[in-house]
């Protein structure tokens, strides 16, 4: 279950603790990136886009949008590390032109590049903003969930953060975003195979993708655990095109958003016989971000390992600004 | 694939046809009522509601919201012979109030009557209409699908038709929907039971849910199947609030929509035998409307066997008069 930032969300978290939530087929249920279905370890996610809110028009060409959406809910599956199958997709729009066709084409891309088809879907035509509703279903045999980091465990992330943001933050003031960054919002890419094979060449104990940002990610990641989460600000793989930004980008790789990396814990020094042979892999810098303590929630330390406060949430972009 | 009627989605259908649509792990692939997976048999279907487009709040509590939303896609499972395992929601909801709670526990209620589960979900703040994408998840053994009717093959619904169709006539002419009709539009009820007793009973050669009508339905069925589907108009089980309406209802059970009945196709005389029993077990009627033959599309009789037009599209309400 994904829910937005804030307070506003307060009462459906309250009826999803009352609601119905297990029962005969369902190995995992809300709360995690993924629902696992008892049957073939099938495991689910759905990720909602909506215009003038998840996006703008000026932003991303329509094979973008498509290409996005189905990349934010494959990095679902990839947190669980689950081999995506397929999607079903939901889209409104409004034109009788090539609209539709041009989205869905970037789902079907979108899908092909991580071995997946289109299942199917529902299409209406509405006066509304664009919407576009992405459910991914995958296999999985054992679902790496969010609960499972322990103390003394080590926290890592793939890629680089804060790049998409950057792009957002250039766009909302008018300006050019950086190319690099850009493409980091425009055209996301789930790391599926780079799960799978993390899962497979190391004890994943728990992981999350980023898709809040890494403070906010890996609070739901700590509080799922029942840890406490100590993320080392120096370690931080800031995005190259997030440098140029307040605090050398680091607000922006804690709290930006839309860096669809992955965050995980697992047991100390397990990742760092592998890490080399992650980043020949893949070309993706794999990078110890922090470590598990007892306690809850997360903080920050600077370089000299001082304690130092987490960048506020202004740098939720969407909860603030849309209309 | 539930697609709008009409031109406005020529454009996807051709770029479906082109899509990336099988795969390994896809048993079932768009273009029937659901997906179904190989890995456990996994049937997958979705629903996509938007306000001012499918439904308007002066018509439907929040509540009846939800409820609606999720029988609208369990009824795509029933027309697969699957059995309900659990639903993902995506919902947006402009306010900050207990609109989204409400909701919610509409799909939840509608979820448990069916002995399903909420799995997880995307929840979003927008200020646009309301939308609700209900994806659910079943376990079938053998689907039924839509492609499987032959010449011969007699057809089959069952409940009564045209009543949710009457009580949107009615409330567009801002006069009071009769209450059987109301109850028709804001609660279906998914023929979850019913659809896995016929199949258990009866050998189904191809089913269909009636959520845009009979005659369209009907359609879809028998391009599936590459038959011509008979309708006989005496026959069709008019709902009694249907048929104080043009042409005794005939014409709002034919093209209606929002019945969520059943439609199927079986060998002559097999249901017949079975038909008292199915009565009993669910207080609902089962009525053959028509048979299968050689061709193309769907032909409609009147009572003393001659043809007779199908009534026009124009009680499509939504492609007409959405703004």
């Amino acid at each position: 279950m994904t829910l937005g930032p804030g307070r506003e969300f307060d009462h459906i978290r309250r009826f999803l603790q009352r609601a119905h939530t297990t029962g005969p087929g369902v190995l995992v249920g809300p709360g995690d990136d993924c629902a696992v279905l008892s049957d073939g370890r099938v495991a689910l996610s759905c990720d909602l886009s909506i215009e003038h809110i998840h996006f703008e028009r000026a932003w991303l060409s329509l094979e973008d949008i498509g290409w996005r959406a189905v990349n934010a809910a494959l990095s679902d599956l990839a947190a669980c590390a689950a081999r995506p199958v397929g999607a079903l997709a939901s889209l409104a729009v409004a034109s009788d032109d090539d609209t539709a066709e041009r989205i869905m084409s970037g789902v079907a891309d979108g899908l092909l590049a991580h071995g997946a088809v289109l299942l199917g879907g529902d299409l209406t035509r509405s006066p509304g903003p664009v919407v576009l509703d992405i459910t991914v279903a995958g296999s999985v045999v054992e679902p790496v969930l969010r609960s499972g980091a322990k103390p003394g465990n080590e926290i890592w992330v793939t890629g680089q953060l804060g790049g998409a943001a950057a792009a957002i933050r250039a766009w909302q003031s008018n300006t050019a975003a950086d190319p690099a960054a850009a493409a980091a919002f425009r055209r996301p890419r789930a790391r599926t195979a780079e799960a799978l094979w993390l899962a497979q060449s190391a004890a994943l104990r728990a992981m999350i993708d980023l898709s809040d940002g890494l403070a906010g990610d890996a609070a739901h990641l700590a509080a799922a655990s029942g840890v406490r989460i100590v993320l080392e600000a120096a370690t931080l793989p800031v995005h190259p095109a997030a440098r140029p930004f307040p605090d050398n980008g680091i607000a922006l790789a804690l709290g930006g958003g839309d860096d669809y990396e992955l965050c995980f814990a697992a047991d100390a020094h397990v990742v760092e016989a592998v890490a080399d042979a992650f980043a020949e892999t893949f070309g993706l810098p794999l990078r110890r971000v922090g470590y598990v303590e007892a306690g809850s929630g997360v903080a920050l330390l600077d370089a000299a390992g001082r304690p130092r406060p987490m960048p506020a949430a202004g740098f939720d972009h969407f909860a603030s600004e849309s209309p």
